[in-house]
């Protein structure tokens, strides 16, 4: 790397004036740098999430002036996209990028500081993370597998899922061979689909051969560079088992604790600020997309039939309740936590936000 | 300022063992350092949005080792609140912290960057000015004055305000004197009412003595500590002239660019952090306090007639047109880059975002 060059200056002791400001020490780039290997879960580029991984990555490397440089491994760069945890766990990496439900299998727990079906938005899970204890709980499942996490970016409400066919009521999901992984998928198996999970790139061609029916992903600024389009008209809204999705940065929690106190400070604040760059990304890109999916591939924009709306919402309760009562300890204590926070925050949502909302679509037209 | 012992070290090359990134450099705080004067427009520890300023100061000095500390002045102290821009531009303070609409005399297209009548939701403003062209024609505006603005909070979707007597209709409306600033205070003068503008600390006397029917503020966490519940009990959700309310940090511009890279580059990730962390704040602290409002003071909530919802939204339209046709040609483009923004990141807000908020207010109750 090299060496930065930075200002030397007299004394700055008042408040700078231009002149003096500009000799404001940059930090000495000596020796001490370190560079950490950030293995994602995401394809190269992928849009929204390899990118703003990619981007915080740069961001920290940046905001650090290059003493904690960043490098980032897509997905089978280093190892497979789902063993990213166990490469900081291991040690052949020091940070990874990807959702906290990925890694359920090692606490349940986990899922809930993505997203659950039925359960919180972007904006309600930051509220709860950041103020209603979700963080500590977070840190206290991490900190068995010494390693801590960050949200570091959320999507925004998804897509429900394109299918072949249209959809009438729950009868028509009997049998549906459907990929939808996680919790979502286990509500929806709950309806009577036929659910499986399959990694992003092997989609496409299941949903061809007719291996799969219909194909849940992300939402239009993702699903558009799949080309599910081809192969499956039917694009149904919303998605009711992942009204959001939060990305987390997980860090080596032993290493992390060693760095100089402004450096934890930026890493913090940078996934902080990650957070906002992602849903601010999705919120301009989604529906870009999606006009694109409509005027130039044909897509059929529909919305789910009330009848499965509401046996999703039973499944998603029932799920919840399974989780609440049979869960490890600190399960159910994240499940409780996360109760407890989205019956409050929903009621400013419910309450406030969505009276704008529908007060602004019913009476406020632009053209 | 005390000199901060920092790390000496060999080298570190290879990526970093917890040993070896104990010794990762410090930057040295020895001559450089700078304090820098951030007036706001906040009473001292207000809920959410000064208490916000005081942290993002905070997470400033943090972040940059001490090597840029940020002092904060609250309203009053050393200016009045709505002198803060000003004292930035004349020297006497290197930032301010506040909303842009408070400066709409300057220009009028500031206004866009704090929440208009009818207008974005916070996620929505982020998407447009992070995504759709937004900063760089804040940046135009701000670049008169020698300034440079960054979004560094939002309130959410507001409350509508706090009335001595029920509304049925717009026909109430008629000279009703009430407070509320801005363009959303131009919406309600469209509809009838006496508008006026007082300081926050004047609303409360104002509504006792008659001179005020009705005040709007901000919202429960903020209007609780005001104590409007005593002389109005009427509280009425949702504010459709402020479905959000977005900070800003301004910096002078010649000092900031004259700051170190990484210095510059920490500025910008505490802001874009704080515009996630206080809407958290208000996200987890509007419902406790509304809950205190209705079980400890007697406030009865209401909903606006769907009428006034309804003549509010002609006038916010009418306002609106008459900004695209009359104002300078900055605020003309301004208004033209919000109105194409809201037309297409309200494509996902109402055709997933609120699908999925209606499917789970119907469906998802928690016990």
């Amino acid at each position: 790397m090299k060496r930065r060059e930075f200002f030397k200056s007299a004394s700055v002791t008042a408040v700078g004036a231009a002149a003096a400001t500009a000799g404001l020490a940059t930090p000495a780039i000596a020796q001490g740098n370190a560079t950490w290997r950030m293995v994602t879960t995401w394809p190269k580029n992928f849009p929204g999430l390899g990118v703003g991984a990619q981007r915080l990555a740069d961001r920290i490397t940046a905001a650090t002036g290059g003493r904690l440089t960043i490098q980032v491994f897509a997905a089978g760069e280093m190892v497979p996209g789902l063993q990213a945890l166990d490469a900081v766990i291991d040690g052949s990496a020091e940070m990874s990028h990807g959702a906290a439900y990925y890694w359920q299998n090692k606490s349940q727990g986990l899922s809930f500081f993505t997203g659950v079906p039925y359960g919180m938005t972007s904006r309600e899970l930051t509220g709860w993370v950041r103020y209603l204890g979700g963080q500590e709980i977070w840190d206290e499942i991490y900190d068995q597998f010494g390693l801590q996490g960050f949200l570091s970016g959320d999507t925004g409400t998804q897509a429900g899922g394109w299918f072949k066919n249209e959809l009438t009521g729950v009868a028509d999901v009997q049998g549906l061979r459907f990929r939808t992984p996680g919790l979502g998928g286990q509500v929806w198996a709950k309806l009577g689909a036929s659910v499986t999970n399959l990694a992003a790139g092997e989609i496409f061609a299941a949903l061809q051969s007719g291996t799969l029916d219909a194909a849940e992903f992300v939402g239009p600024y993702n699903d558009l560079a799949l080309g599910f389009y081809q192969i499956a008209k039917n694009y149904y809204f919303p998605s009711f088992i992942e009204p959001g999705l939060a990305t987390e940065l997980v860090v080596d929690k032993a290493k992390f604790t060693a760095l100089p106190a402004d450096v934890q400070a930026i890493v913090r604040d940078v996934c902080q600020a990650e957070y906002d760059a992602v849903a601010a990304d999705f919120a301009a890109n989604d529906p870009r997309a999606l006009q694109a999916l409509v005027s130039e591939h044909d897509v059929q924009i529909r919305q789910f039939p009330e009848e499965i709306l509401e046996a999703g919402a039973v499944a998603a309760k029932e799920l919840l309740t399974e989780i609440r009562e049979s869960g490890d300890p600190l399960t159910k204590k994240t499940a409780e936590s996360f109760v407890a926070g989205l019956k409050l925050v929903r009621q400013k949502t419910d309450g406030t936000d969505m009276l704008f909302l529908r007060a602004r679509e019913q009476y406020f037209t632009l053209d």
